[in-house]
């Protein structure tokens, strides 16, 4: 029989992995560790306050494989593996040689990738005696998903949602009570932090930064001991967790008889999405072998490819722990543009070292050119996607269209991070013309690296290398 | 290995159904034919101007099986098979002995099982040379699928949306938008139908059977001759195309050695979802297994339970062919429940014969009960689903509950239609204590009597038998 299905890959229960990929175990140097406010590393002890002991471990962990656990996989597999799509449509709208393979995360409940890492923190959490998880939210993919995550093992979930978000999508706050999460509007009067911000200026519509200062605070004051704080990217052990998309992703390719992905792609908001993906193909580069990698991020949002790789605060209250990472400094306050997953000042200190290292390249694209894309993926593969993953679509356009003019045949894996059902007010703007793009001023870069260069460092070159 | 993954099924390549079922060819009583204003049986040229013969073709077929052309197949297969999985979280939450399986419509790009027929039919009519497809849509679903179908076609696209739909849910026109489709509040002064509902009420929230005037209108007013109309349900060669359920249900239901379910569930508005998954088993129980097969529907519009089994139109302005069905009268106006897609005042002919030869038990269920049902799912199976589809889940419930009454070990199928990402005002009105039930009043049923009595009739008894 000639007639084929279209492409989609998908794994058997011996196929699945049972362990997630450390890439700290393999970078060519050692990680930096984080700093306290006096400049010191940070002891696992330091963290306990704020996370269980259980998964700190993970985020100092230097093994190479760490076993997950059964009944997190049974959890990951009511709707894993995400399927291995091939994107036969968008290749013969664009006359491409190329083969455009992608993994789409949008299939779990909450609609994106999160629920990897969610699922996870939740059940280490739950075994080590958390009863109550507090976190902050922007858009509200990371709220939904550890709501639905402490719904399936009965923790209370307190999610701080960006003011903004809270009342421009009431849609991501239902989701998030119906899984039985409290969902309030950051800054709130329940903490000191918010009710500081609010002071400042009563009407403020609130930021990333701010809503992590009120959740952290939220867990480390319960005088119970039973709240832990939660973080949906940016840290090691939310980057493991994430790397079930990479490890499938390679056993699909397999199965197919695809060796190897020339081209990887990702956005990179915090980095959690990116490094899921790519991790397990960083380490096969560090191998040897010969693929580019690319971390996608909005141009009006230039963490990785204009920001400074220094020590930096993850919250803008400067509550959280120094980290080594590609930053526009804590106080950067990013341009309201719909991608809302990767408006964040900073990147994963394990993201920011891959590029530091050479093994990934970082690429900025407007966001024009991204709604294009995603309009071109609804017209071409069906989904409509979210506007962070658009950004992944237009580098993957921009691939394609380079291996068009190599003529060469190349291989291009990319993650669709998730669905676009909540981000549909973005399309209409960009439907009706009314979205523009903004390039970040170099006065911004100079201002943070004003601000960054009186904070602790550890034994840092100025090219970044140590 | 003791260790089990979640179940899911999904199916190879030479698995997957190559035709459609038609259960007109297996009804013990022949179908009623559609009348003519004048009460004569209608030819199939005097539905050509609305419908491309190919398609008329299909809906007066008698033949048992219907070949899938391929490049439907090719098209369907970008996210079918829908996988079928085990509810087992559900199952404990209840403590039923039952085994709950469902297949998952909500995979597809639009996000319900209204691509099914979408495709197919834009596909039909392109072979036919249509160039516009004209139609309605009340709550969205139907309007995506077909703008989302036409956008991979290459078609134009009109839909004439309810005006209160397009108001209170501008996501859904939006994504209609961005597969190119025009969407249109109805009544809108582009038609004579229009105009006059206007004339006669300029602030009318619009209601299905006025937008089905309008799209038929403006598709045989069109001096071209390449627009035609489509419709998303109640037709035979609706239910026909939407049969891939059932019978991709059946096959993943063998693959892990279950000969056959003891129960089949689902919703059913104008009963193409319904007809979809269970036709293929109401087959079998024509052939003698005991399967007990139950639409289910809204107690505030409890056609199939209360109506009147008689001939009446499609449309509220009187301008489709009258059809026999269970009806509450062509002005029947449904109470404003959040399920739109199970607000209408008839039911498939198919849907309806079934019921009247015994071979399915329609149930009417109040919506709180429904929604209740709905949390409850998002709670233990994750996922949080249309409106339409916890009718569905909360006849499940009641079975379940039954099955552990009895102590039977039951095999219960059911239709999960689509997602509630677009539906999630009704979640925050029912968390919020603010939804009610609705009780028809016997009083509406006796005028739809009056009205439907000097309806041209075929050769039909009062007990509905021929």
């Amino acid at each position: 029989m000639p007639f084929k299905l279209p492409i989609k890959v998908y794994l058997n229960e011996d196929e699945i992995p049972r362990q997630w990929y450390n890439l700290a175990a393999d970078l060519p140097s050692p990680m930096l560790p984080p700093l306290g406010p006096d400049g010191k590393p940070l002891t696992p002890e330091a963290l306990s306050a704020v996370f269980p002991m259980n998964l700190i471990e993970q985020e100092v962990s230097q093994e190479r494989w760490i076993t997950i656990p059964e009944e997190i996989i049974e959890m990951l597999y009511r709707w894993r593996p995400s399927p291995l799509k091939r994107a036969v449509y968008l290749e013969q709208a664009l006359g491409t040689p190329a083969k455009i393979y992608y993994k789409d995360e949008s299939v779990s409940p909450a609609g994106s990738h999160k629920p990897n890492t969610a699922i996870p923190q939740v059940w280490y959490n739950k075994k080590f005696g958390t009863k109550t998880i507090t976190t902050e939210t922007g858009a509200g993919q990371w709220g939904s998903a550890l709501a639905f995550s402490c719904s399936l093992m009965g923790l209370a979930c307190k999610i701080f949602m960006v003011r903004i978000s809270f009342e421009q999508k009431p849609f991501r706050k239902i989701m998030m009570q119906t899984w039985g999460g409290k969902c309030i509007a950051s800054p709130s009067t329940e903490t000191e932090a918010g009710r500081s911000f609010l002071k400042k200026d009563p009407n403020t519509p609130g930021s990333l930064g701010m809503a992590i200062s009120e959740a952290v605070e939220a867990a480390v004051t319960d005088k119970s001991g039973t709240t832990k704080y939660s973080l949906g990217s940016v840290l090691n052990h939310v980057l493991l967790h994430q790397t079930i998309i990479g490890l499938e992703a390679k056993k699909q390719l397999q199965k197919i008889g695809i060796k190897k992905p020339d081209v990887v792609i990702a956005c990179a908001g915090g980095g959690s999405n990116f490094g899921g993906l790519a991790f397990p193909f960083v380490a096969d580069k560090i191998a040897g072998a010969n693929i580019e990698i690319i971390p996608v991020e909005p141009a009006s949002c230039p963490t990785m490819t204009r920001g400074i790789f220094t020590y930096d605060f993850g919250d803008s209250a400067g509550m959280t722990p120094l980290l080594p990472m590609h930053t526009l400094g804590h106080n950067f306050v990013p341009e309201p543009i719909h991608a809302g997953g990767l408006r964040y000042h900073g990147m994963a200190p394990l993201v920011s070292q891959t590029i530091v290292e050479g093994l990934a390249t970082p690429r900025a694209i407007q966001q024009t050119e991204c709604f294009k894309a995603a309009i071109l993926w609804a017209n071409t593969e069906g989904m409509i996607i979210a506007p962070e993953s658009s950004h992944a679509v237009a580098a993957t356009i921009q691939e394609a269209l380079k291996a068009k003019e190599e003529g060469k045949e190349k291989v291009i894996l990319f993650n669709l991070s998730g669905h676009g059902h909540m981000d549909l007010a973005g399309y209409s703007k960009f439907l009706e013309g009314k979205l523009t793009d903004w390039e970040l001023p170099q006065a911004n870069i100079e201002a943070a690296e004003q601000d960054l260069k009186d904070l602790p460092k550890a034994k840092m070159n100025k090219t970044g290398k140590w």
